[in-house]
């Protein structure tokens, strides 16, 4: 978008003829609220709270223990997973849905590095972005350090070069938590096969935002999360895929009975399932996949309209009008871009950094009801779910920064105070 | 009881005068069924429904990403741990609700392998009963081979002389699933100690069903499951505990983000938590810590009244009723009780071995009304949850019993096909 829109009649405009539009009101959603956290926390869709309701009254609460069959619940990881494989470019029967991306990471990461090793014991480095998001850093040093291996972690730029005769397994966030980069997939996968190495893809901020092509972009394994652009809920369960040339020979070290090819035989050793199932671990969390169930349902509402590939010219739309916006109604407030540019290096997400204040900001802006987060030490992110958010939202939030920055509200004791925040 | 009553106005009696009657008013259990598998799956408390709505609509709906901080999801882990650690003889701070029970039995058994070993690698040993619930002898036999150590499965009584120099952890469920037999944890936790080794204890079966005293009886680690008596629903999140003696040094492989010294700095370098929260790893499941809480609420109203040593007391009386009722009035049908005769031997359940038909016997008695549930090869598995049955729920169970087996309606096709039952 060259040219921005002049007003806010020019954003209801485009709002008026977006065919997504009537998305939204698949989600309950605040009145006078702007969302600009979907990135963080999906908003909640209207179906879930009837879903998860009958689950607990009716499921749980009449059925008891036999709705393990007569209500699907065993089931629900390898039915919700294959909705979720449809988002991403996988197959049904390859992606189950459960715990947490954290774990999920662990597992995906100890099955790659014993296939990626097998053979080559000289592969000793897991590769990474050294800004990948901290709990898949974590994951990757503690197994590391558990079997004497290095943690390799570069700038993104420089990720080709890292790829050698020492790497096993390269490890990245397919878009960058706090600038929202979208890696190239395909390529890296490419030149992480040509180095000999294998690829795990965390999907925590692409799936449901943007088309994934697990399968054409030649991923070995990936993981994602279940509470961003899938709409899952607060901690809903993640999940996990593997691709079928790795499924049936990966070993994963969370060997938990839902994993095993029997688990009702009750047999007292372990024989992991034929597929990607042998990823599972504990009893499945029925309320959490309900719900994630319900969100991810939401989502695939939208393939009449095109799918992933209309939601993400939405987003690209969204995230280039919010840009123009800032950087023309906002100008002179310190505010730099820190996301890419180029739509098509970015995810759903734009970040702004400010090298002073950017904390009192967010929170003064939270105040106007405009909802975006922060990222320690600088950065303001803002999320563009394409799904319910507006061009007339986009208009409204930079003008209500505007009027954050210009009154300098924001340097007010209360929004000058810490939090946590996820 | 050695007489036990001889009809059902006598049970009827004895539950006008059971003090702990009131609280069965706290579930909402369907009309005229006969719940005996609260040690599967807990049975719905009246609380949990409004609550789960609650958290749905308003703190994820209204709430949004704001709800971390301002419903307190954040703290959950810990809120709803330090109820956990009142039923468990645990102290605040000392216990986090977390995964699942497979998932955290990896991480402390995984600390508690590197304490144990940390100058002394000639214990090369996790002694487990070779009855133990499945799903711990996986993830036993997988930590086993990942780190070339051995899993020594023994039976129960030859526990103690398994206890040896080679030994580093022993690992068991404190209620075995199939037999209800309970072990002496404090016996077992000494003679562990006097063997130089650690004790990891699983108190699936046990927590929330009787007392438990993790400080009393001298355990290192345990970890508990959601769903059974502590009736946090399908795939309740788990629980994970560490003394404090070692919570502070425990290493555990699953370093995710929740787990960190300081989540929110992002921080590139991973730093366990001071104390037990290093045992968390992924964002915290909301919804199912919120149901889960509900679930321990219900089972806190019962302090009032006595709490677990009183429900104990009950559960023991109505256990002891079962089984003079089934040998009495059962008598020549071929069931041979398959869980210790002395309760102070048994947790809160009571199986029956019957050389044919289990199976099809524990099917036509769920179509009477009656659910227990089927171990195979031969178990019938019959729970007591004490906070919600009746001594003439008992009586009624086991007169359906009689009419299944009196009749033979056992031998009918439909109760001879198999399904999955959790």
């Amino acid at each position: 978008m060259s040219v921005p829109p002049s007003g806010r009649d020019d954003c209801l405009a485009l709002d008026a003829a977006d065919p997504l539009a009537p998305l939204r009101e698949l989600f309950d959603l605040p009145d006078g609220l702007i969302y600009l956290d979907g990135n963080s926390l999906g908003a909640l869709p209207r179906a879930t709270a009837g879903r998860v309701a009958e689950v607990v009254r009716d499921e749980w609460g009449r059925g008891l223990i036999g709705s393990w069959n007569t209500a699907g619940w065993m089931g629900l990881p390898r039915r919700v997973g294959d909705q979720i494989a449809r988002l991403v470019g996988a197959g049904p029967g390859e992606l189950v849905a459960a715990d947490s991306t954290s774990v999920n990471l662990y597992k995906v990461l100890s099955a790659a590095l014993a296939l990626a090793r097998a053979g080559a014991p000289q592969r000793r480095t897991i590769v990474s972005e050294a800004s990948n998001f901290p709990t898949d850093l974590y994951v990757a040093e503690a197994v590391a350090r558990a079997q004497g291996l290095a943690l390799r972690l570069v700038e993104a730029d420089a990720l080709p070069r890292a790829l050698d005769e020492r790497c096993a397994v390269l490890l990245l966030t397919q878009v960058n938590y706090r600038s929202g980069r979208l890696h190239d997939m395909a390529a890296l996968s490419a030149a992480a096969h040509a180095a000999g190495a294998l690829t795990v893809w965390d999907l925590a901020h692409s799936a449901g935002a943007l088309p994934v092509d697990l399968h054409g972009s030649g991923a070995d394994f990936a993981v994602g999360c279940g509470y961003k652009y899938l709409n899952g809920g607060p901690g809903a369960p993640a999940f996990v895929w593997a691709h079928p040339r790795h499924a049936a020979r990966a070993v994963q070290p969370l060997a938990g009975w839902m994993g095993h090819a029997a688990p009702f035989d009750f047999a007292p050793g372990y024989a992991p399932a034929p597929g990607v199932a042998r990823f599972l671990c504990g009893t499945p969390p029925v309320l959490g996949l309900a719900a994630l169930e319900a969100g991810v349902e939401t989502l695939l509402a939208a393939e009449p309209l095109g799918g992933l590939a209309a939601l993400r010219a939405k987003s690209v739309a969204l995230g280039e009008l919010f840009i123009a916006l800032v950087e023309s109604r906002c100008a002179g407030h310190g505010l730099v871009l820190a996301s890419p540019r180029d739509p098509q290096q970015r995810g759903s997400q734009v970040s702004f950094g400010r090298a002073d204040g950017g904390y009192a900001v967010m929170q003064a802006l939270i105040a106007r009801g405009v909802v975006g987060d922060f990222r320690a030490p600088d950065v303001l992110r803002f999320g563009f779910a394409p799904l319910y958010t507006r061009h007339v939202d986009v208009w409204d939030a930079v003008e209500r920064l505007r009027g954050v920055l210009d009154t300098q509200e924001w340097q007010r004791p209360e929004f000058n105070r810490r939090q946590a925040v996820t």
